[in-house]
This record gives structure tokens, C-alpha cells and sequence, in this order.
């Protein structure tokens, strides 16, 4: 009992400083999004790819969330976008203390969207509210069809959940079923909006993009 | 400090556990394996080759860590080999008390070797030892060459690193620079083994099933 006792209390220190992000952006006026996903799924390739794909329309920062290096940031910082380094130091997430004060280092008046790539971990960072308009789970066609209904939690509280890497699928070397992962995602989540995409070739990343220059506006 | 001071405490009832497992498989002289990697690196598929590339040499027992379902023991059940399912109901790693109470429903007496597949997750279960004899880190080529070094705690203490999934790498659909992964595992630990395989078409299994043979015979 004592254990689950003080999961809540950390929990609960991790509202507060959620709901001050919460109020910082409404504040401003921008969207947020929590970008979550198994290491090497791709996020940080989204990412580069859409803040390209965007340029001269959003203006777009990222709190990169690692456990160590900036090895994602300095590729983020190549687009030419702010970014903001969170090293986590061997913890599994990020907390809404941390982004709160990456909040305080970027540009955020001069920024239309504002992305956290959280550490590479499908379980964890789903219980850390950061105060965020959204999540976006991105799982690869490489990790199989079968993670929604192992992983349900993340892809019950996300808004988006991006199905990458689809160019594996030709050649017949991936087996994922695109049509199974998204009924299951349904099965969790009836509202979850889904966007099968390549941040490689690009493909199927003009909806995502579309997405986000509406969900920009109805901030 | 608080906090730290309490996961100190949950770590220090965990090492309880795992020092009695410890005990356990000292006294059964049982090799106990156990497998950690992020989610849909290959886990399952690489324990069902293995127990069917060993069969009627090595009698191989499976607890499997799942936060929810049944669908990996379900494939290892195919195999005919034990397997005892553990349900985490959330939890990020399995701990060394859940492990303990899986070992007593094992036919433990009559195994050679014993794998346990731990919640799909680089990062959280490097943290809990579980008394075994050594951890595998389970590495797909679709993840990235980057992940030695962003998350380097499970490469720095795990015994051999499976590189899996090295089917893709023909066709050029995945950048993977092998040589640069085994470099940087090495750096982080100069005694790991490391074995690139595909489980799926059975490339470089022969070099991991003879560790595993070598390995048994040491206990």
C-alpha cells in the first residue's frame, strides 16, 4: 500500500506543475503536442520532416526529452527550429517540471506549435500529464500490429496516433497488419485520429500536416 | 530527496527478492536469462526459433511479462514449451517478487534454462535486477545504430546483444550501420557478445544457440 501511496504523491507534485503548463499555454495561445513512442520508431524523423514540410506556414520549437545526449536536439536544430534539451539522466520521461521550465527558454510568443518529443518509452510517459493539448503516439510498422492492444494505455490518451515506417511494408519483409492496428486503436480509443505515413519518403504525411494546421487554429 | 530516498526503497525490496532467486537458481544450477528490449524488437519470435532450434538438446522454460494479454505466452505455448505468464496491470518492468513466484510454477526441476521476457521497455527494467544470471538486450536494426548510446544503462549491463531483424537490412530500406552499434555497445561494455540475427529466417542463430549451449554448461 505504501508503494502505491507514494506514486500518488509523485504523481500529484507532477499535476500541479502540469496544470501551471496548462495555463502557460492557454495563456499564449499555442498547441502543444506530446510526442510518445518506443525508441527508434521514428519520432525525431516526423519531426525534422514536418517542421520541413511546414516552413513558412507554422512556426514550430521542441522540447526534446532524452535520457542523455542531444543527438535528436542537433538534428531538430539542423531545420533551423528552436529546440530546447531536456536530459533526463536515466529517468524513463519527462515531467511536467521539466517542460515547464523548457517552456520558459523558447521563443513561445514567436511559435504557432510547440512539439515534445518525450524519452523513448511506450509505457511510462502516458502516466505523466506535462500539462500538454495532446498526445501523439507513433508506433513503426516494424514493432508489429499487435501493440495497441499490449500497450493500451498510450493509445488510449492520445489524440493522434501516427502508424510509421509504412515503406517497410512493400517488399512483403514487415508483417503488420494496418487495418488490425487501427481497429484495435479504435477498440481504446473511438476518437483517436490516424495517419499510416513514411517520414522517410514522405508519404501520407500531408493529412498529418493538414491536421495540424486545423488543430493550430481551433487552439 | 524524498523521492530519491523512496526508490531507493522499492529498489532495496526488490534486491530482497532477487537475492532469493539468486539462491534459487544457485541451488537448482539453472541457467535464467533475462531478455529486455523496447516493444516489437522481436523478443517472442527470437524465444520461439530458439526453443525450436535447441529442441531435444536443451529443455528451455518461458515466464513472459506482459502488461496485459496473452499473446506472446499464447505463441510460446505453440512451441510446447512451460511458460508462465506474468500480468504487470500497468507496470513498466516486471520485479523481482512476481519473477520469484513464476520460478515456483515452473517445472524448474526438469529445465536446462530458463528465459524471462520482460514488459517491452529499454529503459525500466535495467533498473530492476531479478536475480538472474544475465540480462540480453534484444536491439531490431528498424530502431536505429543511435541506441547504444541514448540509452546506454541496458547495454552496459547486459551479457550478449542480439541485433535482430538483419533481414531488412537488405534492399537498403533501413540505415543501420552495424560496425558503429557494436562499437558503441562495446564502449559501453567491453565483455558483451553480440550476435546479428534475423529470427524471422533464422540468419546468425547458430552463433546464439552455441553461446546458450556454452552457457548452460557453466552454471
Amino acid at each position: 500500500m505504501k508503494k502505491i501511496d507514494i506514486v500518488k504523491k509523485i504523481l500529484d507534485a507532477n499535476e500541479k506543475y502540469a496544470f501551471e503548463n496548462v495555463l502557460f499555454l492557454a495563456e499564449h495561445k499555442k498547441l502543444c503536442l506530446n510526442m510518445i513512442s518506443s525508441p527508434g520508431s521514428g519520432k525525431t524523423t516526423i519531426l525534422t520532416r514536418t517542421i520541413n514540410d511546414l516552413k513558412g506556414e507554422l512556426k514550430i520549437g521542441v522540447i526534446e526529452g532524452d535520457i542523455q545526449t542531444d543527438i535528436d536536439a542537433e538534428r531538430i536544430r539542423r531545420t533551423k527550429a528552436p529546440v530546447v534539451q531536456i536530459n533526463t539522466d536515466g529517468a524513463c520521461h519527462l515531467s511536467a517540471a521539466q517542460v515547464s521550465a523548457a517552456l520558459r527558454e523558447l521563443p513561445v510568443k514567436d511559435l504557432d506549435l510547440i512539439f515534445v518529443e518525450n524519452v523513448g518509452n511506450l509505457v511510462c510517459p502516458s502516466d505523466f500529464d506535462l500539462g500538454e493539448n495532446g498526445k501523439i503516439v507513433v508506433l513503426s510498422v516494424a514493432e508489429g500490429d499487435d501493440k495497441p492492444i499490449k500497450y493500451p494505455g498510450i493509445f488510449a490518451k492520445s489524440k493522434v496516433l501516427l502508424i510509421n515506417k509504412i515503406d517497410l511494408l512493400e517488399g512483403g519483409l514487415v508483417d503488420f497488419d494496418i487495418e488490425r492496428a487501427k481497429t484495435d486503436a479504435r477498440r481504446l480509443n473511438k476518437d483517436i485520429e490516424i495517419f499510416p505515413v513514411s517520414a522517410r519518403t514522405g508519404e501520407g504525411m500531408t493529412d498529418w500536416c493538414d491536421w495540424l494546421r486545423q488543430s493550430v487554429k481551433t487552439v
